[in-house]
């Protein structure tokens, strides 16, 4: 395997072929065929992130993989936006299609033409909808798997309110779902950005983004959520009677956490030499279960009591497989530490006699020996150590990413060792553009947004860039 | 509300309308807009199937949406069959895909040629793979919401062995599945047809299909089983090493269990006048607590249990819903009928007094006085009970579907009555296509098959459109 901290790139391709995540080898540009081994593990994911969504009132719903190209024309920033990546259905059978039909690559231009009939009054008032899906864009940037692709699985909701103050709760409210599932569940940090004005959704007067790093010290977008206004419902005509009786323009957002790219962060931040580690509550698979087989000694007694303890663990619920191949112990250590079994059970003669069983952490690498009812007893306490083990040390690491720069020399050194750079800047209104332009130019740096999270305002600075008097705090990085 | 037994075809659309189960307005001909309604019953149904597949060692996996034409072209009865029904993607932005791609109707083409990497030796067999997944075919026939569309969402398995026998066994397996999920847990009762050689899936040996009623007694498809022998593995050039080192072609089938129809019998069977009834299992809300407000009366207190209650059940798993809203209590009653939540509790001032609830079963419509105690205790006894009385109002039925005919008369008379009818038939095999053609002209019914789970023989019996020496009993049917 190769090493994460010399070639991060490589190691990640080798743990996705290594570790059966996906296999690259699909005859078609830029998708991908998911193997177990990741869909488990995503469908944990999804299920984690539903739950919280449907917590807080959304509902689900799937709506049509295809969309009328007469839909992507009522707005106008968003046809701008994403017709370069839309890939077109023209045919059925032998027949062309009266009109083209998109390949949802997001399905705002979808919903909107129902809120337009669902939303007549107050009563129909806050919608709160999410869709778990595929989406597809023509990427003209080099796809990595998980990371960009022409393909991906994420969610996206799409929510509606009377009032714009109600839209911006929800936006905040989308940040703690993404600290709730994301941070403290994955265990992938994060910062929450308002993204500059020449870096905005398609039709969106603000985007917000959960913005983490990769082990090389560049920047990944996580969930976005994007304050719409009334800009889709006023292009659609979506319109309630208010109290008044006066027929208005609701407001609305979207929010799109990725699983799909969330699992590259897992793989990425927690993975090590070994391979793969997962959070215990997303591992495909849990435990697994090795019993030491030795030539000549009574290994049957062995694999039944392996065999037993395994549907003991799959009847509580937990994903557990006892690996009975012909393989040396050591081989199989070596195997499902590749594939990131959150522990191991190892079970040798000597174990079987004493009624003890060796647990091995995938996380820490420590060993303990439990009695099998201690150990059946510790399971929640293992997935509680586990998750805050990984969390903390992610946020250790991703603590240390965090630099300064003045100038534009600092800002250099500083883009150059990885990671987020706090700069003074003039402004992250349109103004501003020609600096973060100046900057991606000299530095291949990218002005990522001023913080969401919390207030920063510079006291004289000047902007890293013109040397006007600067306006904001923005952060520097390069980017995936 | 229509009724069902008058007329059933419009009171399937009123309920998947007001049920607010699908909204088919979309601007798309043969798409459907999913509401949280129907997609929370489906959510709960696949999970009962994945759950079903992965204990007898299916993996899943996500397969691209998209097919390049040249895998089409591999197998030519698969082409033949399902190239007129295709949707293709062309384009990519601006840009003519140097390959048309089609949107999968089914995955073979996609799946085999991955096989074709994984599958060496032995050691790689079996290979028990399913996807959950939309597909899309360019329907010509008239669409109706989860009957026939063109976008449906289903789950495709795509197995390998070394063997035919294996291959075989695990086509039995699958009509066990089918057993197992569709009809005990979701109460579809159905036959096992071995379809005639006419009627098979373009490109297989033989299709096994499970052919369930809908109350107007059409026959409607639910899942079929495919033995596809060697046809795939040779077009795709699947080979693996033999114990004898010989490179020899593996045995593969594919099952196909199509949730969103299986939503459609759900509504159908079990619905009646006043709405949807499902099992509790899948039932978007399980248990709908309607506190009866009146003017005057300490509502306030009232409110306040029904939530306490409702958070009770939220915590135990079940999906529950306090209606708080302003409506009489009877029109809350009509209106969690009409969506088929499986248990009502009322609750008015006199039952918070005396520390009882007003249990309703949808399915019976019988009611009884519990306490809160007595309530949470049951809830698992209540599944079941509704279950157990699901599945066999719909056996009784099914049952009284099953007619004989010895002679056309015979036949057209009982095709008019609904339901199933056994004939005797010359031939299942391409000789006796003469005869089904005929029965499909002249009495517009369809030959179903011959029983896939169990031996039905004639002894001397006549063809019932030719007269010759009947081969075989076939069920005939009008279908949608």
């Amino acid at each position: 395997m190769q090493s994460k901290k010399e070639n991060f790139s490589e190691w990640y391709s080798e743990v996705v072929k290594e570790a059966q995540l996906a296999d690259l080898r699909y005859n078609v540009k830029g998708f991908l065929v998911h193997r177990p081994n990741s869909v488990l593990a995503m469908k944990k994911m999804y299920s984690l992130y539903e739950k919280a969504l449907e917590d807080q009132g959304h509902k689900p719903v799937w709506f049509p993989a295809i969309i009328p190209e007469a839909n992507f024309l009522k707005e106008s920033e968003h046809v701008a936006g994403f017709t370069p990546q839309v890939m077109w259905v023209t045919h059925g059978g032998s027949e062309e299609l009266e009109q083209k039909m998109a390949l949802r690559p997001t399905s705002e231009t979808a919903f909107y033409q129902m809120f337009n009939l669902w939303i007549q009054g107050l009563v129909d008032l806050p919608l709160k909808l999410y869709q778990s899906c595929q989406v597809w864009r023509h990427e003209t940037k080099a796809t990595r798997p998980f990371i960009r692709g022409r393909e991906f699985h994420w969610i996206e909701t799409h929510d509606v309110f009377a009032t714009e103050k109600e839209a911006k709760a929800q936006v905040k409210q989308d940040m703690k779902t993404t600290e709730k599932v994301m941070h403290q569940q994955f265990g992938i940090p994060f910062i929450f950005f308002r993204r500059p004005q020449w870096d905005k959704f398609p039709g969106a007067d603000d985007t917000f983004a959960a913005d983490s790093l990769m082990p090389d010290g560049k920047a990944i977008q996580q969930p976005s959520t994007h304050m719409l206004g009334t800009h889709f419902t006023k292009a659609f005509d979506v319109k309630f009677q208010n109290e008044k009786g006066e027929n208005v323009f609701p407001y609305s957002i979207c929010y799109g956490p990725c699983i799909w790219r969330m699992l590259a962060s897992v793989i990425a931040l927690h993975g090590d030499d070994k391979g793969l580690v997962f959070p215990y509550k997303i591992a495909p698979v849990q435990i697994a279960i090795v019993p030491i087989l030795k030539a000549g000694a009574d290994n049957q007694k062995l694999i039944e009591y392996a065999k037993k303890l395994g549907k003991k663990l799959s009847k509580k619920g937990v994903r557990a497989q006892v690996d009975v191949s012909e393989q040396t112990a050591g081989s199989k250590y070596y195997y499902w530490e590749l594939r990131g079994a959150a522990l191991r059970v190892e079970i040798g003669q000597k174990e079987l006699a004493e009624g003890k069983l060796t647990i091995a952490r995938r996380d820490t690498g420590l060993k303990e020996q439990l009695t099998e009812k201690q150990f059946l007893a510790k399971l929640r306490e293992y997935e509680k150590q586990i998750r805050e083990n990984l969390v903390s040390k992610a946020d250790a690491w991703f603590a240390n990413q965090m630099h300064e720069a003045k100038t534009m020399d600092e800002l250099k050194q500083s883009l150059g060792k990885g990671g987020f750079t706090r700069v003074p800047l003039c402004s992250d209104e349109m103004t501003g553009k020609q600096c973060a332009d100046r900057i991606k130019a000299e530095l291949s740096g990218d002005v990522r947004g001023v913080r969401a999270d919390k207030k920063e305002k510079p006291s004289g600075e000047q902007c890293v860039a013109c040397g006007k008097k600067a306006k904001e705090f923005a952060y520097a990085a390069r980017q995936y």
